[in-house]
C-alpha cells in the first residue's frame, strides 16, 4: 500500500521535485486519451535506470501498483492510473544516448519524443520508420509498450520490427539487457521483442537500441476519390496484389467524408473533394527520385477502377500537403459529431476489408449510432469511432451493443482486436473471445514470471 | 526414463512404422552437421499436432528428453540427440496447409522444406524471403527454431521477421495458438516471436503462418575482387552507408580465396578470379526491371575503391551463375584443407567488420591454425571456420584456444556469438560471457515456465 511513509521514502530517493502529489499534477496525470480517469497517489519522475530499479523495488516491498507513462497519448487506458497506484513518468528520461549512423542505430531513453528520433536520423540520410499519428508528442517508451505503428507500417513494419535491443527492469526488480547492437542475432531467447507490446505489464524499458534505415530520397502522394466504400476497398485489394508496396495506404469511409463536408471547414472546401465522393484513399510511394514515378504509375494503374471519381498526384511538398488536408482535418472534425468516441483499432486480413467496412455500415444502422471509420487500409487496420453523447444513456447502451457486435464481426472475419493501440484497460473484456483459454493461461504465467507481485500496470492488457 | 514400456506406449500411439529403434535409423538420427553424435533411444515420426501433444505428455509422464528435428542440417548440435533421449522428427508433418496469395501468407507444418515455400510463393508473384544456405533441404521448423537467415537477410530480415503466427505445444504439453493472420497485431504478448529462435527448448512448433512479400521482378549480381581483406571490408562499410540496400552482400576472405585456388577445381579456374585477388564480395540488387540498373550503378560506385582489382556485373541467369561459381564451390573446397571444421557464426556491428577480419587473421597466425572466413558481410555476420585434423591433439588444443580468443574478440567489438546458427550444444560454454547473470537467470526462468520438467532439448541453448 502507498502510504505517507512510502511517499517520504520515494522523496528521499528522488528529491521533492520529482515526487509529486499536488492536486494539479495528480489531475494532469489522471488520464490518457481514454475518456475515463483515475487519480494516482503520486507521480514519479525518475532520471536514470538505477532510479527505476529502486522505485520498482519499493513498489514490491510496499505492494503498490506502478503505471508507466510516456506522453499519455494512448487510446486504450494503458497509461491510465489504477486505484492506489503511482504513475511513473518517463518524461525526465528523454536523452538520446547515442546516434551511430555508421551502424544505423540509435540508443534512446524511453522519454524521447518519437519524431525527434526520425528527425535526428534524417540528418544522416536515415529514418526511423514507425510513424504513429501521435509521433509529434508521443514518447518512444509508449510506442514500445504498444508496438505502435502508423501509415508507413504497411511498407516498413511496426515498432517491434525496429528494435535491436532493450535495457529493462522486470516487475520483480531484475535488471535485464536484451538483444544486441547487430542487425542479426540468434544467441538468446528474444525477450526484447516480447517486452515490445506488453504495455508496461512485464517490465519497464529504460533504454532502447533502435534500428534505422536509409531515408527515401523522395515521396509522392496520390489522393483517390471513390463513389462508394466498396469501390475504395476493391482498390485496396488490387494495390496489395501487385508488387509495388506503397509507403502509405490510408482509407476514409463514407461517414468520414460526411463529417468532413459538415465540419471540416475551409481546409476541406479548399481541398475540393469531387461531388459524390463517398470514400477516399491516400496512397504514397517513396524511394529513389528516379524510381518513385514508376511506382506511382503502377499504383495509379490499379487504383483506377469501378467507382473511381478522381485521382490526383502530388510530387512536391506543397501539393502533397494540399492532398492530405482533408485527411489531416478529420480527427478534429470527428469531435464535432459527438463529444465522446468509442475508439476501436481492429485489424482483419486484407481480403476481408470490404466485408468489414460493409459490416460497420450495417452495424451503425442497426444500432442507430454514427460510426466514422478511417485507417491503415494496407494492413487491414481500421480505426472505428462510434460517436456518442456521454449523457445519453440509451445511446451509450446502443453504442456498447454495437461495439460488441463489431468485435464479433472482426473475429469472425479472422481478424484481431488491436492492430496498433493495444488492449489497455478498455478492451480487456474482449480478449478471451479472441484467445483460447490455454493460451491465455500461458500469457498469465508469463505475466507472473516477470511480475510476481502484480505491481506493473495491473488490470491492463490481460483479462482477469 | 525411456523404457521398453515407454516404447510400447508410443508404438500404440503412432503405430510401429512411426516409432523406430532399429540400428540404421538410430545411427541416421544420431547427429546433425556437428561432428559429435549421440545415439537416441528411438525416433518418432508424428503426423499431427495432436500426436505431438500426446508425445509431449508421455515425455513428461515418463521423464525422458525430446529433441525436435527437421533435416538435421544445423551446425551447432541443436538437433543432436541427448543421452536417454528420443528424437521427434517432423519429416512426416510436411504439408503446406494453406496458401493465401491474396493475404500474402502461407500456413505450413514444420517439416516443409524451406525452398518449397519460396517456390510456391513465386508462382503467385510472391516470395518467402529468408534463404538459408541449406534451404534446398532444411525444414522450416528448423529455420524457426534457429531464426535462420541467409544472404537476403541484409535486405529482408531473418525468419522471425516473417512469422505472423504459430501453433505450438509447450514443454509441459499445453497447446498454444499465437499471433494472427494479419500484417499488424497488438493484442497479446508476442510469444510467437519468442518461440522463434528458442531452438526447441521451450515448445514444439506444429504449424506456422508465414508472411510472404512481393517477389522482385529481377535480380542482378556484382562480383568484386579486392587485393586485400581490408579493401573489401572498407567497401562493405561504404555499401552500408549509402541508401541502396543490397539484397545480398557476401564476403570471402584471403584464406577462402587460397582454398579456392588450391582445391576449387575447374569451376574456379573457369570463374577466373584475377591475379592478386585476396578477398571477394558478391553483391546483389533486386527489384523492378527498370530500377535494378540504377541500384547496380549506385552500388558499383561505392564498391570501387582502394585495392579493387575487378568488378563484373551479371544481369542474366547464366552470367549470375558464372559469377557465383567460385563462392558456391567454397564449402566443398574448405573440406579439403582438414577433415574437421570448428564452425563459428559470429556477428559484429558493421563498423567493426574490418577489425574482426583483421583479428581473425592474427589469431590464425598466433595459434597456427588455418581459418577460412566468409559470410553475410552486410549484417556483420561471418562464418569463421577453424580447420583441424581430429587426430592431431596439439592442433585441436590450439584450435580451442583460438576459438576462445575469437569469442573474446567478437564480444570486445560489441558483437554476439551467433548471427543465424544459434547456440545448440556447441556454443553454450560461451553464452555467460555475453549475457549477464541477471538476464541469464531470467532466460532460465522462461525455460522453466514453458518446460518445467526440462524435457525439451535439455543441455542446449542456455548454459547450465
Amino acid at each position: 500500500m502507498f502510504t505517507a511513509a512510502t511517499f517520504a521514502e520515494l522523496t528521499a530517493l528522488l528529491g521533492p521535485e520529482r515526487v509529486r502529489a499536488d492536486a494539479d499534477t495528480l489531475s494532469l496525470y489522471a488520464r490518457d486519451e481514454t475518456p475515463r480517469s483515475c487519480t494516482p497517489q503520486a507521480v514519479l519522475f525518475p532520471r536514470s535506470h538505477e532510479e527505476v530499479v529502486a522505485i520498482v523495488q519499493r513498489a514490491n516491498a510496499h505492494d503498490f501498483p506502478l503505471v508507466a507513462r510516456g506522453a499519455g497519448s494512448g487510446n486504450v487506458g494503458g497509461a491510465m492510473p489504477v486505484p492506489g497506484g503511482v504513475v511513473l513518468s518517463f518524461e525526465c528520461m528523454n536523452a538520446i544516448l547515442e546516434f551511430d549512423a555508421g551502424n544505423r542505430l540509435v540508443v534512446v531513453q524511453p522519454g524521447v519524443v518519437t519524431d525527434d528520433i526520425d528527425r535526428l536520423a534524417r540528418g544522416a540520410g536515415l529514418m526511423y520508420a514507425p510513424d504513429p499519428g501521435s509521433g509529434a508528442y508521443s514518447r518512444i517508451g509508449g510506442n514500445l509498450a504498444t508496438n505502435a505503428a502508423g501509415p508507413r507500417c504497411v511498407k516498413y513494419g511496426a515498432t517491434r520490427d525496429h528494435v535491436l535491443g532493450l535495457r529493462a527492469v522486470s516487475g520483480d526488480g531484475r535488471e535485464l539487457r536484451l538483444g544486441s547492437r547487430t542487425s542479426k542475432y540468434a544467441t538468446a531467447y528474444d525477450l526484447a521483442r516480447l517486452l515490445v507490446g506488453s504495455e508496461g505489464t512485464l517490465a519497464l524499458i529504460t533504454e532502447a537500441t533502435l534500428r534505422l534505415i536509409p531515408a527515401p530520397e523522395t515521396v509522392a502522394t496520390l489522393r483517390v476519390c471513390y463513389a462508394s466504400n466498396a469501390g475504395a476497398c476493391a482498390a485496396v485489394r488490387r494495390v496489395m496484389q501487385q508488387p509495388v508496396v506503397p509507403s502509405a495506404l490510408e482509407f476514409m469511409d463514407r461517414r468520414a467524408i460526411d463529417v468532413l463536408t459538415l465540419y471540416g471547414g475551409e481546409q476541406v472546401v479548399n481541398a475540393g473533394l469531387p461531388a459524390g465522393t463517398q470514400a477516399v484513399l491516400m496512397v504514397e510511394a517513396d524511394g529513389a527520385r528516379d524510381d518513385v514515378p514508376r511506382q506511382i504509375a503502377a499504383l495509379e494503374k490499379v487504383l483506377v477502377g469501378e467507382g473511381m471519381l478522381e485521382i490526383l498526384a502530388g510530387f512536391t511538398a506543397a501539393d502533397i500537403a494540399r492532398l492530405w488536408a482533408a485527411r489531416k482535418s478529420l480527427s478534429m472534425a470527428v469531435k464535432q459529431i459527438a463529444p465522446l468516441k468509442i475508439n476501436e483499432d481492429v485489424v482483419v486480413p486484407i481480403s476481408q476489408l470490404a466485408s468489414l467496412v460493409q459490416a460497420i455500415d450495417s452495424l451503425g444502422h442497426a444500432h442507430a449510432v454514427p460510426i466514422v471509420s478511417f485507417g491503415h487500409a494496407g494492413n487491414g487496420n481500421l480505426h472505428v469511432n462510434i460517436m456518442v453523447h456521454p449523457d445519453d444513456a440509451a445511446e451509450i447502451e446502443r453504442a456498447r451493443a454495437c461495439h460488441d457486435a463489431l468485435v464479433e464481426t472482426v473475429l469472425a472475419l479472422g481478424g484481431s482486436l488491436s492492430g496498433e493501440h493495444g488492449i489497455g484497460s478498455e478492451k480487456r473484456r474482449y480478449v478471451a473471445r479472441e484467445i483460447d483459454a490455454g493460451t491465455l493461461a500461458m500469457l498469465h504465467d508469463v505475466k507472473r514470471l516477470f511480475d510476481p507481485m502484480g505491481i506493473l500496470n495491473p488490470g491492463k492488457k490481460l483479462p482477469d
